[in-house]
C-alpha cells in the first residue's frame, strides 16, 4: 500500500528573470516586465509530496511533523524574504525561473529524505503559474 | 530534468447536457435538471499543463506568455460568454459533459502546442467537480 | 453581543444581460458580450449572513440546518440550474445583473428570517465579481 | 480516451493518534498533541477520482449523480460527525492517521464501483496536509 | 486614516454541542449528529481583524509579529488539539457553538491588545458556515 | 437599495519595510527579515468595492467592466512587476506596508470613481495578512 503524503508550506521572496550570457535588449525581448532589473516578488507556495509504505506501527508513511522541519530548514530558512538572484548561490548563474527553483528545491529535499520514499514537489509562483518536478 | 508547468484560465458559458437520439423522457431521466432545455451555466476553470524539458537557455519549459497566448486565442475566445450546445460546432452532435468538453480543449491545444510537451488538462465544471484528460 | 454568522450555498444557472426597453445594438454596447442572446452562465456562490444575540439556551443566533433549509427551498430549488431570464418571473423584466440577482434573493429571504436578524448576502457571479446587500 | 471525473465531498469527525501496543509515554512522544486522549479533530475534506472511458450515449465516465450517492452512502453516512477511534470498528486496533484513513475510504468505495474504473482518492486532513491513495 | 489589518490562523479541536440543562434527548433533537457524545471536530480557521490609525513611524497599526504572537499564546496554545467541552473551563457550561467560541476568543484577545484598536473575528468553523463578532 | 459590488485584481511586486529617517539596526529590529536591503516580494490580491444605487435601466452600480479598465490603469499598470521602494514615488520616502500601500491604492482609486460611490478596498499581502481601507 504506497500513500502520497503532502505538506504545503510558503515562502515570500524577491526576483527577476534573467540570463546573464543575453544583452539587457534580448533579456527585455525574452523576459518582459519579469526582467525588470530593480526585481519583483511572489508569494510562493510549496506542496512537498513524498510517496512510500505506510509503516505499521506508526500509521505514518513519514512523520508530517518531521517533514515540517526538514522543509523549514532547507528550504524556508533559505528562501523567505530573499532576493533569490542576489543571494542563493544556486542562482548566480542560474536563471529563477519557476522551474528552475522547483529543481533546486528538489534537489535539496532529496538529499534530506529517505531514499525508499518518492519525492514530488509543485511549486505555485502566483495563483496561476505552478510548475512540477519529482526528479525524472 | 522533465518539469510539469500549469497555468489557469476560466470561461463562463452556458449548456444542456443532452442526447439528441433519446428521447425528451430519457434525457430527463438520465441527466435530470442537467437537461434543462432552457440551459444553465458554469463558471469553468481550466488548468493547462505541459511536461518536457527545461530549456538551458531560458529556464523555461515553455514561455508562459505564449502559453497563456494560446489558450486565450484557442479556448477562451472560442468557449467564454457562448452557448456551448448552440454556437461551438462540436456540440452539435457531441452532449457537452465536462470530460467531452475536456477531450475537445485537449485537441485544440494539442495542434498548437509543440509534440515534445505533453499536454494534460484540468476542467473544472464546479468547485466541486473537476475532469482531467492527457490524451492517453 | 451581537454576534453574525453566515452560511454558503451554489447554484449554477444561465443568464444574458439585456434591457428589453432597448435596441439589440445598444444591447451590445452596453453588456458586450454578456448580452449573447443565446445565454452565457455562472456557477453562483451565495453567502448568506443573519446577525442578532445569541439564544443563551442553545448557543445559537439561528440555527445553521434551519437557515441551511430556507436557502435550499426559497433560493436554490427555485435559481439552481435554471435559466434566470426565462424561468424566473422576477427577471421577466428586469435585467439579471449581479446586483439585482442579490436584491431578489435577499427580498425572499427575508420574508423568511425573524425580522431581529439582520439581514446581509454576498453573491459570487464569479470568484473574481461579487456583490454585497443588506436591505438599506 | 481514459478521462478522470473527480467530485468533492467533505465529513468532520473526531480522532486521535495512538498505537495501543505502546505505553502512553511513547504515544505522547511519537504522536504529540495528536495523542491528546480526549481527542482533537478536523474538517477532512474528500476527492474521488475515476479514471475511464467515456461512454458514447452519455458523454459521462460514471454518472456524477450515481457517484456523489455513493459516496454519501459508503462514506458520509459513516465518517461524519463520528469518533473515529471509538465508533468506526476499522479503527479499533488501527491508528486512523490520514494514510489509514485514506485506504479504508478506498477500500469502501472500491467495491461499489465498476472495476473497469480506476479509483484514486485524496483526503485533506487540513488544508496543509493531504494524502492520496490509489490502491498500488 | 483608518486601516483595518488583519492575520488569519487556525486550530484544530474536538467537541459537541450539548445543553447539560436539557435530557439527552432534547440535545439530539436540537443539536442532531451535532450532539454525538462521543464528539466530532474541526479545523477551525481563524481572522483576527484590528482597526486603527497608521503609526506614522513603522506604517503599522499594529506589528503584524506582535499580533501572531498574542493569538499564538492566547489563543493556539490554548485551543490547538483540545476537546472543548472536556478541557476548556469556559465551555464547562457553556455550549460550544461556534458563536460562543467566537465570543470567548473575542475576550481573550480583547485584554490583549490596545484599546485604541477596534477589534473584530471571524471564525470559520468549517468552509460553509463561519461567524463574526466584535463585541457590539 | 444600496449595493456593494466588488472585484478581484492582482500584481506581483517586490518591497522592503524601511524607515530611512532610523539606523539599519533599528530597522532591522523592529522589521525584521522584511527589512532585508535586497527586497523580497509579494503576489498581492487586490479587491476593489463600490456601494452606491443600482442604475434602473442597466441594473449595475457600476460597470464592471469600466471599474476593470480602471484598476488596470491606475493600479495594475503602475504597480505590477516593480519594486514598489525604487520605482513608485510614493514610497520614496513613505514605508511600503500593507497599510501605506492600501491607502495611496485607494487615493488613486477615489480620484477615478463617481463620488456618489462609497470606496473600500482590500489588500492581501500574503494569504494570511489583509488590510482594509474605506477613506475614514
Amino acid at each position: 500500500m504506497n500513500v502520497t503524503v503532502s505538506r504545503k508550506a510558503h515562502f515570500n521572496a524577491a526576483h527577476k528573470l534573467y540570463n546573464s550570457d543575453w544583452t539587457d535588449a534580448r533579456n527585455t525581448l525574452v523576459f518582459g516586465k519579469c526582467s525588470n532589473p530593480n526585481y519583483h516578488g511572489h508569494n510562493y507556495e510549496l506542496i512537498v509530496s513524498v510517496k512510500g509504505l505506510i509503516h505499521p506501527e506508526t500509521g505514518f508513511v513519514m512523520d508530517m511533523k518531521e517533514l515540517k522541519l526538514i522543509i523549514n530548514t532547507e528550504i524556508i530558512d533559505v528562501f523567505d524574504h530573499k532576493n533569490l538572484n542576489e543571494e542563493l548561490l544556486e542562482f548566480s548563474t542560474l536563471n529563477p525561473t519557476a522551474e528552475n527553483i522547483a529543481v533546486i528545491i528538489w534537489n535539496k529535499l532529496r538529499s534530506k529524505i529517505d531514499n525508499n520514499l518518492k519525492l514530488t514537489i509543485t511549486l505555485y509562483e502566483t495563483p496561476r503559474n505552478f510548475v512540477t518536478y519529482s526528479g525524472d
